[in-house]
């Protein structure tokens, strides 16, 4: 459905480096002729009737348009009572799988290669449910809300996610030797998943020994799903595994094709202006949106040209080792494109 | 009060490969002439009146006198109901902190070297409150308890654990930007604690960035207090980094000095009465206990020799990377023990 003709993107630049961040997106976007038109929107929550946190009109009506929308990094706000916007965002558009692929990166050297995996985490229940209380003075209590509905939604995503993109197994991760009825109401519905799809192994670890196992080789993990938390710990443990943040694609995805991608790294505003920043973790998250979007052989170009300006070494951001700006990085990147094209 | 004379300790051999290496770390513990009488114990469950688990009388006759309890690994009961003797016996004595220190082991090689952290787990609540309901049909909750109480204990404990092993800092791992009222109680216990003890230095950070920051550099970390929960899944990561659960000692420890040490890893039933088992978590877990004790010359008498041991690689289990049995490999500890005495 996504693959002929313009397809019209929201794109939520944010602050900090968010703006050149999305600039070198966009530059690389057009030098791989990718059939994409931006829509910018700001995101900056508003205050609706009765006090209610939301995201603007406008950005909601663009994202409600286009269902496909590309997001830079937003700052944490501090006022009182004011949500996350990354949990708004999630929030309002029920976008109920977050999923990073980890894969090590040729040339940018960490403790481990050959990492290739996905974590796909519940995004919209579990610890995050903000229902919390005060029982006495100095007893509170936190809830923790699985639902039949979310966790065979997100057990039936890990499985076809696993089978659209050639991933050969899928294993759940649970405390559920804890947490008897949530995490196994939760591992009820992923076993009930793997029944209905043969194709993929499933398998089902702790969370503890997921994480043991992770530091000590995590060439054997490959598709992992999991309630909210263990989700939220994990992608970033595995983030970590392939360099941080600052390489590391996410996706929001939700019901009928909506989804946003976006960078999970912070707004760095020590460097934004000075054509400083790291354009790789929002280039590889506009990847993963063009694969959503069934516009393969431009994720691939864009893909390949990132990864070999990497391996190359030649050209390169501070943070990744080199000496290069913002802008010599990403012309480095449109070359290769090019040179493709 | 430990320090002089002969101090008898309740020894619980446990199941699989724990009586090997309950009679390995004997075995060097004299070697070294090191004050200590064990009282051997069985600490398999049975059912009191009304069906309630519990351990055998005679166990917890021994550790309430005795009030120090050195453990091997037990094997995971699949009866129904049946609870993890693990949590019983934190439950049965109160054991309200679980405190693991994870230092790299010259000449076992991990993708890390100068892993020098120590994780303090708050083990009595949290997400282990083993408070559930169904709600409706597949909608249910699990409880996170926090209190007031089990926080500052565990707060205080993790400072006065620092300051008495000359360490510089503790920090806080936490998501109290999601679980702002149960994470942030037990935050502002941490603060507390961090204003009474301004000789040591408090940090506080998120779980998610506490796991990300910790397999890109764990040489930033010193001592972490945190929940129970994120205690489960840290302490398991940091022993990945240092080799595995073989190699990592634990202690968990109440009031009144009462505390028992134990190896964390699994019964290895396919190896057991084999002479091949590994006997160093166990033996470093009785070094922390000799520490607990007061005897610090013993202590480090046999860490020195264990370590010694595995960084000349002449003898070592399977495992370990050598050709060794069990027996040779203490008894290789036993001779360097010796040879200082
Ligand atoms: C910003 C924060 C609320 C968020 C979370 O905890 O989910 C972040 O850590 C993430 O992983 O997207
Ligand atoms: C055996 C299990 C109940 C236990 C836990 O989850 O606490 C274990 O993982 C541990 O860390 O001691």
């Amino acid at each position: 459905t996504f693959t002929r003709g313009i397809h019209t993107v929201t794109l939520i630049p944010g602050d900090g480096i968010g703006p050149e961040i999305s600039d070198a997106v966009m530059e690389i976007f057009a030098a791989a002729k990718a059939p994409i038109q931006w829509e910018e929107r700001n995101v900056t929550a508003i205050q609706g009737p009765g006090g209610k946190w939301m995201i603007p009109p406008d950005a909601k009506e663009s994202m409600d348009r286009n269902k496909i929308g590309l997001k830079g990094p937003l700052k944490t706000p501090i006022a009182a009572g004011h949500p996350s916007m990354n949990l708004l965002l999630r929030k309002t558009f029920d976008l109920y799988a977050n999923v990073r692929p980890c894969v090590s990166i040729e040339g940018y050297k960490t403790p481990y290669s050959d990492v290739n995996l996905v974590t796909i985490r519940e995004n919209t229940e579990g610890e995050y449910s903000g229902i919390e209380h005060v029982i006495v003075d100095g007893v509170v209590q936190s809830i923790k809300l699985i639902t039949e509905q979310a966790s065979q939604r997100i057990a039936e995503y890990a499985f076809e996610y696993a089978r659209n993109n050639q991933r050969a197994s899928v294993t759940a991760v649970h405390k559920a030797n804890i947490m008897r009825m949530s995490d196994g109401l939760f591992l009820r519905k992923c076993r009930e998943a793997a029944e209905k799809h043969k194709d993929v192994k499933f398998a089902e670890m702790y969370l503890d020994t997921v994480c043991l196992n992770m530091v000590q080789d995590p060439t054997q993990f490959d598709v992992l799903v999991m309630p909210n938390l263990y989700g939220d710990i994990l992608s970033d443990l595995c983030a970590g595994l392939i360099g941080g943040l600052g390489v590391t694609p996410s996706g929001n995805i939700g019901a009928n094709g909506v989804a946003i991608f976006e960078s999970v790294h912070g707004t760095a505003p020590d460097i934004a202006g000075k054509d400083m920043a790291n354009p790789t973790a929002l280039l590889l998250s506009a990847v993963m949106m063009l694969r959503h979007m069934g516009l393969h052989g431009h994720a691939k170009k864009i893909e390949t040209a990132c990864y070999d300006t990497i391996r190359d070494k030649k050209v390169l951001t501070k943070d990744l080792g080199g000496n290069s700006k913002c802008s010599e990085f990403t012309e480095a990147i449109c070359q290769r494109v090019r040179d493709m094209n």
